[in-house]
């Protein structure tokens, strides 16, 4: 017999014998002259409708695993292109209903699977999530590949302390964590995880002139807000020879309209039932959220719209300071709930590498933020400081230079003016999809006081 | 102008004028009625060359960034097929060459480089080996995902920390890591750096019958090896329903082929260059690593070559023992230089999760390693017992049951016969390249000691 996988036997043009289909069972409907089985391996959304005599049905429960041998034929319903007519059902592995704590044909609740992180993936919701996530992955592989970039593997662990990314996590070797005494560290420097790939991309930048990264980065922030986890995916790009926040925002947007392009077109079911299951308040249509309009203004304009706002904030817009979430919301409804990109921040709000716009001593860098519906801040980039006295001046009132040594000969040997931007993975699934809680589109999320598995 | 980079403007088919090219100067050759230049984006390892006038040599030095603008035409010369008639060159960023580490047309050795983390991808040979690595980067993702495999990212910070891999580096906050005193850990729990997906992908397995991922792992061993890093690479993936070694294999040496197979046919010259001048002594020709032809053993066949070997061993081969490195290149050489898998080892020398052959009162498991010629291990693997009481009196036995419990939960609902591999992705290059030592293979090497940028 022919092993099919589910998503091949359901998009099966014709009909054949001996086929040899394995997957958990999702349902199971006795009735008298017949037994309705639907398997599902993971393929995809839909699951294959197994018809056989109700004299096999032998320990066939939800969740269980089955393999089933028989034949491929046209359903005679309207709803599915093809079932299977069982010869042969064998229970692979049995599944104790009583104990499994997903029932059958329930939808539970995504707090509720949550406390499963080892059985969730069995759910649709979480199913659906996961190839989303995966096509998603690749879609961002190609969208850089297809436009020459080189990717680069940025280190995970870095002894970078200072860049002011938020609280950071350290790493001991195991041993020395049980030592209370003086330590001497593995690398025998401090070391952490990192926060950005963006200085090592920099790096890259020196030698090539488009480079990207897609990988974990960190934050030890003791947060259980629903946009933020302690790990989570970053793609971050870095582009040589480019004097324009425009070109950076133009790849954004490429990027983001490439992936969604991706995924709409390789997981259209999956993406429907989180419009109509997760989100059903969002347009189902989600090309409206495909950049069809987008806006764009600079951070003193965001502080005169949010100044002259008929509401009342809880913190108090003012110029110098950063932009709340109840502002980034205030935005965006503003601009009437389309992506916003805010550009030209305070010089004093900002990272040391972002670059001086020299509108008014040291007023304003070349950054920009895109904002969402939903979300918030989606993306974040800006041109880099690659004029050697600027950056060194910075550094040195910072206190930073001796630290940043190795930074500043990318400024002396073959510097070129350059910039990027890194969108998180995660928020990016949420906005798409409208998940609510971050810890839902992520395979095991990772956050203050839960670290499952 | 047009802005072309360099492998765009040297595989141009037709002349073309008003020409903008930006890059690093890789040389620069002032004659009396022309002057040479070859420029370098990282788009390629050859450079294009630039002919103009000496007039607009200013500031021209080796490792300076410039543009330059003017009109492509054939190339007189055998070995080029466009040429750069220049005419404005415009120097972006200078490099100062007596501080600068790198000289012009020097072939420096990779131990010499490796002291510049910052500055070595402007090499010829680490600019080849990142775009080698990227292009096989993106081969893993295609190769699975052409497959019908879901990549999963599996977490990075666990709280498993007992699958006995080796020593591992321990998570805290900086802040924790500054009291001495007891600590209550960020996680609520003590939290490590990965040793490796698989468990995380098992879960995935049960959901979905084939998974992937390809991340970061990490060691805390203190070894100063040429084979290891404390921060490294794995591909890693599972299969469901699977109930013989051979199909793990199977795979293995698909992927192997098929990103093998990518890499030459997108990067030729970059691969060219290490067989050329990194490895001379290795065939130029990788074909013959493409398992034209490989070997199968068991690992008590391998026991009977070893102590039938006419050679003395320094660690005695004894059956129930590891194979140690010197073992290993005995067999490699003794099955002709090809890939080896060696299969079925002592239920004792592997880990809980091994399927039990039942050959015998735990005598051995289902496992198998690759071994090749010049690296050793390449990739582990195994089916993994989906047995609810074998695998629960293991446990037992370990004194593990209480910490794997979400692991049992998997046989008991629904479980499958499964297996599947992790290819060592430094490991792998170095072969296919014949480098020496791994941290020639990865952007940012992290080894005892050692944490440079």
């Amino acid at each position: 017999a022919v092993r099919l996988r589910v998503r091949e036997a359901l998009g099966a043009r014709e009909p054949a014998d001996a086929v040899r289909v394995q997957g958990w069972v999702r349902s199971v409907r006795s009735q008298k002259e017949v037994l309705f089985l639907h398997i599902n391996d993971g393929s995809s959304l839909e699951s294959l409708q197994v018809v056989a005599d109700p004299s096999l049905e032998k320990d066939l429960t939800f969740g269980s695993a089955v393999e089933v041998q028989g034949k491929l034929v046209k359903s005679p319903h309207r709803m599915q292109n093809m079932e299977l007519q069982a010869e042969t059902i064998r229970v692979v592995g049995p599944c104790d209903i009583w104990s499994f704590p997903l029932k059958m044909k329930e939808r539970h609740p995504l707090e509720y699977v949550r406390q499963f992180p080892h059985l969730r993936c069995r759910t649709n919701t979480l199913g659906a999530l996961l190839r989303i996530r995966s096509e998603a992955t690749a879609g961002v592989h190609s969208f850089f590949q297809d436009n020459g970039y080189v990717h680069i593997h940025t280190p995970i662990i870095t002894s970078n302390d200072c860049e002011g990314a938020g609280e950071l996590f350290q790493i001991e070797t195991s041993s020395e964590a049980k030592e209370s005494a003086e330590k001497t560290h593995f690398f025998n420097v401090p070391a952490f995880l990192t926060v950005s790939g963006q200085l090592h991309l920099e790096v890259m930048a020196g030698a090539f002139t488009h480079v990207f990264t897609f990988g974990p980065t960190f934050r030890a922030e003791n947060s259980q807000s629903r946009r933020h986890l302690a790990e989570f995916y970053m793609v971050e790009a870095e582009l040589s020879f480019t004097e324009s926040l425009q070109d950076i925002m133009q790849v954004m947007e490429d990027l983001f309209k490439t992936v969604t392009s991706t995924v709409l077109s390789k997981c259209p079911h999956d993406v429907e039932l989180f419009h109509k299951h997760i989100a059903p308040a969002q347009k189902s249509d989600i090309t409206h959220k495909l950049f069809s309009s987008s806006c764009r203004i600079s951070y003193s304009e965001a502080m005169e719209i949010l100044k002259q706002a008929p509401q009342t904030f809880t913190f108090k817009p003012e110029w110098g300071c950063d932009l709340q979430t109840e502002h980034e919301k205030y935005l965006v409804k503003h601009c009437g709930e389309v992506p916003v990109f805010v550009v030209n921040y305070p010089y004093d709000l900002k990272p040391f590498y972002m670059r001086d716009n020299e509108d008014g001593p040291q007023h304003t860098v070349a950054a920009v933020d895109l904002l969402v519906p939903g979300v918030g801040e989606l993306c974040g980039g800006s041109l880099r400081e690659e004029r050697l006295p600027f950056l060194e001046s910075r550094l040195q009132r910072l206190g930073l230079r001796d630290a940043y040594q190795w930074y500043l000969d990318l400024r002396k040997f073959g510097s070129v003016p350059h910039g990027g931007f890194g969108m998180g993975f995660e928020r990016y699934l949420q906005y798409i999809l409208g998940v609510d809680n971050i810890k839902d589109v992520i395979p095991f999320p990772r956050f203050s006081h839960s670290c499952l598995l």
